[in-house]
């Protein structure tokens, strides 16, 4: 080994490809786990499968889907800057492990919450963590069963989450099909906007209004995993392939086209867009499609759906009170385009995710 | 709520028994997860039941277990001397989480891995990690399927682990019963003596013996959870509790005292002892019953039996090359005392886990 191989130190995306996924590449194939009783448990999708989370077929017809989420760093500068509190920060890290699940077509069951705290944080502030860690629990109807608490030079919050789904229903990436319709359950970019605007926020005169203040917050302080619309998916039998869309949407879109063998052209003027994110574009002389496609830490589910079916799973999404937005196709060839107004076709714009630190 | 509450910073099993237990006391009654096919997941043991692991009882004659541990901090100091490398702490990061699910009886099916490294980490080093957790996964016959990466502030190491076991036949805490004979799978006190000698080693001119020295390593860079025994135990159907000796011995006779409500007689000659800790105690002039009792991060397996069965037990063990010691009785009552090689009666010597920072 050289020198300068020695000393390299690769970005995330880097490591996961170079060195994490042809590790643990060949785990998946036959290995079955049997119990004395003749039950078993089979790996479906590990590590390699790049899924949200991994899936083992249980024995009987129940698959158990299971994922981790390590929650600190630079997006939660908004925590160090007081405008998230601990109660928060424990809501969030369940949410975010509950998200994942979520987009798996699986229902949570389970969360462990690993919490390390700061020596000197005060009981009650502790409590809160965890409150709003069990609030988050109930609001996604899954339990929290154990984990791991104890001291760190800071706060350091990572959980991992199991939940269940009827066998081979479990959503993955890697199975989108030419023709299909690309769609997603709601707007993105506020967690992106929510951290431009506040952490400049006390050197700005210009503010955005209350309410838009209280939607961009609000992606930090109560994100939502969408367990109800993950659901209809995986049961509809119709969808193809999901994500969440928490390492942005144009990361989101490359990743199942990647996985999945397939070119998107994604139609800008179908993007759905909240007004606090175009006020926040407009405040900061930002380019609005960038925020909505860039890497924003945003739980919408993305996923893919045949033409003929997509009527019918908006019905079902409707008699729900829910909706989604038909953003694109996916096409032959491995191409991810934009589509604009105007007709022309370009490369998505916005930053793809590389880093979370 | 008063100042002097405000401030207050408990330790961790305090806060274990004052926040998060009773936040999660009520969880496990009752919850079940069906899906649409009519399979179901129902918690069997949640937080509340302080066990190594939750367990959820699957539709089918198969329970889930699941459990998570944090790796850092002072007992890590071994790694910034300089006589753990990446390799051992990756390692030794599966091997914690497996030593859980051991305990529980079950067999480990996956692990999910989160490594978090300083930005400046090399390439080879991070790599060095993750092969160590490969290693400990093939020796488990257990797979890494997931988990997150990426940078924080120092190295960071957490994960969590799922296993599965026959219906009903996950060993719990709270179930030992008066009568019963207290076993324990091998030597403890390892891990602290390890401690004690090398972060003094450089200072000391009297040394051990190599040979001790690495035995003692041993329990940092290549712990074993007891999975074969673990096993044995579970499918023997005559074991009547389990945990790991992570706490150290007397924490975890302590914890399964509480939980069963019984008290226990630990007959000290039984206690089995390590040539090394026996001369880490000459050497250091410590205390050789505290050493072995007290909080030392061992990974034996500690049991309760009826005395009408252990011999069958030991029968099972002896065909496997395996062996255990009998060091007591379970007792009516709850005190945990120790009787001394000439018959007195004494509490047991040695730290009870408080903290693992």
């Amino acid at each position: 080994m050289s020198t300068s191989e020695r000393s390299r130190t690769s970005d995330e995306p880097t490591r996961l490809d170079r060195i994490v996924r042809p590790l643990f590449a060949d785990q998946h194939e036959g290995r079955k786990f049997t119990l004395a009783n003749g039950e078993y448990a089979d790996l479906v999708a590990g590590s390699d499968a790049q899924d949200d989370c991994a899936v083992f077929h249980l024995s009987g017809e129940q698959d158990l889907v299971f994922g981790s989420d390590y929650v600190r760093g630079a997006k939660f500068m908004l925590y160090e800057r007081g405008y998230l509190d601990n109660y928060d920060v424990g809501y969030y890290l369940a949410m975010a492990n509950f998200s994942d699940i979520a987009a798996m077509g699986a229902q949570p069951i389970a969360l462990l919450s690993v919490v390390r705290y700061p020596r000197d944080m005060p009981d009650d502030e502790f409590r809160n963590v965890m409150c709003g860690i069990k609030d988050a629990c109930a609001r996604a109807g899954a339990l929290n069963v154990g984990g791991d608490i104890g001291t760190a030079e800071r706060l350091i919050l990572s959980a991992s989450a199991a939940g269940v789904v009827e066998t081979g229903r479990g959503l993955l990436r890697s199975t989108a099909r030419p023709g299909d319709r690309l769609c997603v359950t709601g707007a993105t970019g506020l967690a992106a906007a929510a951290q431009k605007y506040f952490m400049s926020r006390s050197l700005e005169s210009r503010r955005l209004r209350g309410e838009d203040e209280d939607i961009l917050l609000s992606a930090w302080k109560r994100p939502d995993a969408l367990i109800t619309q993950g659901r209809l998916l995986s049961t509809s039998e119709v969808v193809t392939s999901c994500q969440d869309t928490s390492d942005g949407l144009k990361a989101t879109i490359q990743s199942i086209a990647a996985l999945s063998r397939v070119g998107f052209v994604v139609d800008a003027a179908n993007l759905p867009v909240s007004g606090a994110v175009r006020n926040t574009a407009a405040l900061h002389d930002l380019d609005l499609l960038s925020l909505i496609l860039g890497d924003s830490v945003d739980f919408q589910l993305m996923f893919t759906v045949s033409p003929d079916h997509i009527a019918a799973l908006r019905d079902a999404f409707s008699e729900r009170g829910l909706s989604f937005a038909d953003i694109g196709t996916a096409v032959d060839g491995r191409d991810v385009l934009l589509r604009t107004p105007d007709g022309d076709l370009r490369t998505l714009p916005g930053n793809a995710w590389r880093h979370q630190t």
